[in-house]
């Protein structure tokens, strides 16, 4: 799969809306993507909006994937907060079930799980996390795969997976620069974000037909992905996914749900 | 399964404890009875009470149910709302996959769910809900069987359960007055609530064996129930829950979860 | 202040948008109108949001108003709720609170309370609790204001106010239709809804300047009202808020925070 | 108030009861105590609970204070939150508010303010948020006072307050060991929660009338504290509160609510 993939999944944080209260343009991103993360009511998302967001995602051939998060709606889940492994791994079950109910109900089935926010932000510093999550979603359904910050640690989170008795796809982010080492650029440095949108669908491009990045240095790394993290709770965000689509199927690469062409 | 029956379930809200907040006596009540009714987080609940709930029915070998509710912590779920009937549906996908989730993750199956406090009265008199939630429970597990207020309606209820694909139990209340028309005297009339031990048990063994209670007119009338809710909040409530055990057993009376020997 | 009065009120609800989630215009409203509701929490709104109302609000010269609301923040406090006399007593008493520590922390006074959703409709079927919100105001601020629906019963509620010790302030909507008894044309009904702005500004001035206003069968009646209540959720509603200021001020009445003209 | 100081306050946790849950020994502490630090909604409590535990407050003689907590029902504040100075600012306004017009509407006085659980926890090792609670709290009525843990920075904090413009009142901790810099002892460590009762009373009469305590290495130190935290949520802790009341009353020291004797 590695060397000579031509097929790719992108991902987008869907379902956000709360209420009364809407967030992001999904009916307009999940037809560019072949993934959603959907908020599961913790941080984001109520019932109704899981059962819409879900119908939308199955209408439009896209893999559903729960998105939970914190327990922090005044936060959006964006806060770290000092939970134990045993709450985390609840949580997870609980939200992940929620919305598989949802999916069920619809008739699909559940792809992805993908940590939300301050979560997935906490797993990329304590990979016990990720272990935890992969736990408790093995526990539900062994199909399920799981989304994580894949780089230096990509192997080691893949054998982690198989180890727990489940799949692992690597995220990679279209518009965040790299260091040597296959993390992230910290937010707070200069050109962490890449705003120009031909150099952001190009360096998608290059993940996924090379699966090289060029770093912040300029030096170039391996770095593979499986899936691309896009968003889509802007109009510019979505001319940005309009256009890696276009760079992508120009270069005759297939974007798809990545169930669909996951290996291990 | 009617007349011959000598089989019944004794079914009890569990589970009801959350975050630092004890409610009741979950580890002496579930192995007492063959249904545990497991509040999933909306009304009363946390991820971690549902976990650790969901364990001790199955380790008890007593069928695990959800007991989904109104989103009102603050009230108990014991307030009546006016939510539509989507709204009921959603909430009801929600907090049914939320639990079975635990279930899933415990090796075990979701036998049931019961509506709880006010959804469960509004539902009494509007049987539109009753419909809803079994709409919600067919799409999610059509092996999932409903618990209901029988009575006079028990017969359009089953037809109603028949036609969405579920299987309907029909209620008992160990300690609650019956009006002549099959319906619970309201709690503000006297008599009724039965606080004497022995005629709440001994009323418990007529209706499990003869299909049939004395109402509070002392008219006697025919009466089917497949489960009788008892509780499990106070040292009283046990043993209350132990004398229907003994009097049941001593008739020869088996206790069984519901799924065990429900037909229809 | 009846037959005289040249002045009036302008409020809207505003300081409903919660977390990462936004809703109304409040920068753009705010500037328009004399006295601000303002969310407090339980339906919409949080402590930021509060903040930031408050001062927005003293800074354009507006009177402070709580907004209190059912704890259902899900249905941003819209659905009815069986809740007890004692327990809207504490939610308002709780909510007017909070509100108040903002008012007061930046260096302004409360001026009015303004139940919202559910709790207002509640409160036009069953006065109790126009003089239960009543009460818990006057045991915090006998200087508050409560905002009322007025009409047939304006004397009525006018009395209990004094009663309790309160000044009452009878509320008038701009662009609703109004019944021959003074009540409001139900949603459901066709004619409702004013739309055209014109005509909901000519009401607005004749009820100002004459205490009157033209019923949905062509009836006009007496009808007085200290303060109108606006909309500013999108640009149609500022729209028809802009109108009404220049019909308004265009008829030489002034527009000004209920609190500095309200008599009784 | 340093050497001749012969009184003494005794502040406990209460009113942490949440709509169906009870926690605590509110009736039973309340009368032992002399500052009662009230949830405030966040962490726990609800609007009922905070009507009477001010009411069993006040009808007790007892200082009442908010115990403001971060917004986390669930894990019942003890976790700690990536939050920000602006938020825990806006967090403590809107609880105390809350909680202060409990107190007006009983015709009394907040005294005081203590952070709760892990945002106390967070304020020890990180001052800052000492300074913004007490500036939120100058910002809403300078008289109240704040609850700190003092030790070996007791002046420093004892000088901020005095420049934001709030008195501040040191704790100690009757159950505690202290290390020989005036920190509490880490409860990872052995040693660090005296479990007897005579030593606990003896340490703070010790501390009361001497200001010195003995450290968990044998060296004593002086330490000053206005407040003794003492719990009340069991039948051991109330005897605990009990010995140490009567510990102190033979020795002629009086126990009155911090705000009738704080100097500065």
């Amino acid at each position: 799969m590695q060397q000579t993939r031509k097929i790719i999944d992108l991902n987008s944080d869907v379902g956000e809306s709360f209420g009364n209260y809407t967030i992001g343009l999904d009916e307009e991103v999940v037809p560019l993507i072949s993934s959603a993360n959907i908020a599961c009511g913790y941080h984001a998302g109520d019932p109704a909006v899981m059962r819409r967001t879900v119908r939308l995602a199955l209408a439009n051939g896209v893999g559903p994937g729960a998105h939970p998060g914190l327990p922090d709606l005044m936060g959006f889940g964006r806060r770290a907060m000092d939970v134990s492994l045993d709450e985390i791994r609840d949580y997870v079950t609980y939200q992940v079930g929620a919305l598989m109910a949802f999916t069920t109900a619809a008739g699909g089935k559940l792809q992805h799980v993908k940590p939300h926010g301050a979560l997935y932000n906490m797993a990329v510093t304590n990979p016990a996390i990720w272990e935890t999550v992969a736990e408790a979603m093995a526990a539900i359904d062994p199909d399920l795969i799981l989304f994580v910050l894949g780089g230096a640690n990509r192997e080691a989170l893949k054998a982690m997976g198989r180890r727990v008795g489940i799949r692992v796809a690597c995220e990679f982010f279209a518009d965040r620069a790299y260091n040597p080492d296959g993390s992230l650029v910290s937010r707070r440095e200069p050109g962490a974000v890449i705003k120009d949108h031909d150099a952001a669908a190009a360096r998608v491009l290059k993940m996924a037909s090379e699966g090289r990045v060029t770093c912040i240095n300029g030096e170039e790394i391996a770095l593979s992905g499986e899936t691309v993290c896009v968003h889509g709770d802007n109009p510019q965000a979505l001319a940005l996914v309009r256009q890696i689509r276009r760079t992508l199927e120009d270069a005759g690469v297939a974007i798809q749900p990545v169930g669909t062409f996951l290996q291990d």
